[in-house]
């Protein structure tokens, strides 16, 4: 193994990993060392690229903290969670597909009761959103976890505000007995994905834009059902067509409902202010095995 | 753009680049697309192991500092280094061969006068170095910037050795007006790359032994003359056909020539112990252009 060159490098990498005793981890290991290497070698890859590689990805990793994830932004950016979540998640023609998770998920959520306001304060349009989770045969998901996380009026999540110190449009609740789930939030609206680090720099050297269209993410998990990673999707938003991480599904666009101030909101008031509503049902999978 | 599932998501990334203006940048960064999702298709990955690379490549950016170098390291273990430096340096007849830059090397090495001792206080045999730098007719390259570092006798570089203060096995020197460098240093052995890292944990897993063979790292540096990164590795190595980052050539394999107790050494004094002499000549290609 002396005098390895670009070519023979591969199989050298490939033959040390013969003594692996996991077959999974070997052919994970080494389809992504013969992709990678093909890649370097099909551009010509130079020694200063390679540099600015290896600055990129540091910096990236450097930017990753407890409330900040640039690995699953750049992952999302180059549209690999997409592919990951598709090829993962078939299209069924009766369950609620699935969409990329996206870095702004936080464990740890508040707990609130079913009909909760979980703006936490944040400034925006009057949010109704009610719910409903079912299985394949349109029985009802009782007490199903779901977590719900959004951004604010400014198109910020609350772990993008470093002053801020309780959540602001993240909740975790549980369906009642017929799978309903209602809360309060703020309508959301289109934002940028953050562009002050190493992923925000490549997509402004490619030119490309950093929107998402307005959305509300889901994570619904029920005993004998598989987990359901999804967003519901504001009909109308400008950037359906160009989300910046591809994660948009027709099924997932939601009708967000004006209503004039004066009318009846669904908690039996009569609002003094505009407000949406959203309904939508999600139907989960049933867990195999 | 919506509704894309895991082929057709490819065409819409790669569409997303169109109005890049750097012809350069797109063409890598579309090869890189291509081959990072052939890659998560081809294995079919699962949405567990594309956490499991995230949290990978997030641990390997954080290990990351102005001393240690773990993404290089990676680029390294995978053979990506080696490929690079050899398709961009096509093996000449005359001139010294490259290999792999390493994660040890840091700027602002103390430079000291011909024939000095670079070890620093570090333990050791005697070495003693003479080297010669030419160009590809034979002429002698004068004052040619020299980095040289290498690992102390416990394989260890100075930068792993958090409580020391200055240098250990590093230094710059210039060549004389013959292109001659002489200095002493400490007999180099085969040592472990870090594997307290994700990148240590990588080879565990893949049940690679992480061992390089004995060696000391070489960049000269002079105008009109292309940069020259290699290394000399030290003969009869055990190490010498398995290094863990690929980076032997046979060119470059040095004769690290063992002199008893009582020999005159090379600075012309009797040697009250055992010492090593090293001889290599450099050869350094033109800069184009």
């Amino acid at each position: 193994m002396r005098n390895i060159n670009e070519h023979t490098i591969t199989e050298a990498v490939l033959r040390g990993m013969a003594g692996c005793e996991s077959e999974r981890l070997k052919e994970v290991m080494s389809a992504l060392v013969r992709h990678l290497h093909d890649f370097a070698r099909e551009v010509k890859l130079s020694e200063a690229e390679w540099e600015a590689g290896i600055r990129f990805l540091t910096a990236t990793g450097q930017k990753c903290d407890d409330k900040r994830q640039e690995f699953i932004l750049l992952s999302d950016t180059l549209g690999l969670s997409t592919l990951v979540v598709a090829q993962n998640h078939p299209v069924s023609t009766q369950a609620t597909e699935a969409t990329v998770f996206g870095p702004f998920y936080v464990e740890g959520a508040p707990q609130l009761p079913q009909g909760a306001d979980i703006s936490g304060g944040a400034a925006g349009e009057p949010l109704f959103v009610r719910a409903t989770v079912h299985g394949p045969k349109g029985e009802a998901v009782a007490d199903a976890t779901v977590n719900v996380w959004q951004a604010d009026s400014e198109g910020l999540y609350d772990v993008q505000r470093s002053a801020l110190e309780s959540a602001q449009g993240r909740a975790l609740f549980r369906t009642d007995a017929q799978g309903r789930l209602d809360f309060r939030s703020k309508l959301p609206v289109p934002y940028p994905i953050p562009t002050d680090g190493p992923v925000g720099g490549m997509l402004k050297a490619l030119e490309r834009h950093p929107w998402r269209p307005a959305h509300v993410h889901f994570m619904i998990e029920a005993p004998d059902y598989q987990t359901l990673i999804t967003h519901v999707f504001r009909d109308g938003d400008t950037y359906l067509d160009s989300d910046a991480v591809y994660g948009v599904r027709s099924s997932l666009v939601g009708d967000f409902r004006a209503h004039p101030a004066g009318s009846q909101a669904p908690d039996g008031s009569t609002a003094a202010q505009a407000f949406y509503t959203l309904d939508f049902d999600f139907v989960l999978e049933r867990a195999s095995g």
